[in-house]
């Protein structure tokens, strides 16, 4: 089962490094991971996705706990979580599938970020399941280049 | 100097750690990291946000290419490409406010993805300079909560 796995760190040398470590190490798998500043310029945020049962999942809450430099680490579990992705896509057209692949994202509520004439690159967010099934649609179409996020997730109360 | 940089690398066990390795072990900043899957099953893609001069540069991405099972580096270097971030933030509402955040919110084309009687979780993407500024006028009300997926890129040609 996926698990989201917010981890607050101080900006020191190794951490990130520490924390790839411990899953590596350990042999837990690392679906997505994102690190980036927050508001406070002596602390970064990782958000992980990763597998495994439940105590598979306390054992990598409890071990990112002990490494040096990490604040706080929360298991997004039980609790109510909106999660939110962000991907980018390079898809092929031409004048008779441009305006089919304009629709179907207009219907995944996308924006057009660049066109060009063989190619427009559009920007998609939403759970994994809608970008994914938005990924899948453009497959038809021609996928030239994806990029993508990995999940942010915010508590709901 | 902000360099944005892409590595294509294969599902193995540590190639996370080797990469962030090597930034923290030749003292080379990481301002934001991102690792995602792609289409194809063996391989995950990253996108790195570094600061550095065009020399440093140049050796970070001669080392990466060095790093077992990294296929491709690429340095969005002077070309031209879109590049966006996600990033949500839950604001401190209330029944005056509230009108005002839906209203910067619609001006930034953000979405709204919950409300709470005294919150709300609003979802926005865009450059650096955008979520960046989008951030700055939020703080005016009160930022509870924030997340950010760090950059991603296309080139546009």
């Amino acid at each position: 089962m996926q698990h989201t796995i917010s981890v607050l760190v101080e900006n020191k040398f190794g951490v990130l490094t520490r924390v790839a470590g411990l899953f590596s190490g350990r042999g837990y798998n690392i679906h997505s991971l994102n690190v980036a500043p927050t508001q406070d310029l002596n602390t970064s945020h990782m958000t992980i996705v990763t597998r495994g049962d439940d105590a598979t999942i306390e054992q990598i809450v409890k071990q990112l706990q002990k490494l040096i430099n990490v604040l706080v680490v929360h298991d997004f579990g039980q609790e109510d979580f909106v999660d939110r992705e962000l991907i980018m896509v390079k898809v092929a057209v031409n004048s008779q599938t441009r305006a089919e692949v304009m629709q179907i994202t207009g219907i995944f509520r996308g924006k057009i970020v660049d066109a060009q004439r063989d190619s427009l690159t559009i920007e998609i967010t939403g759970n994994a399941s809608k970008v994914e099934k938005f990924i899948e649609l453009m497959q038809a179409f021609g996928v030239m280049d994806l990029t993508r996020t990995g999940r942010v997730a915010l508590p709901r109360q």
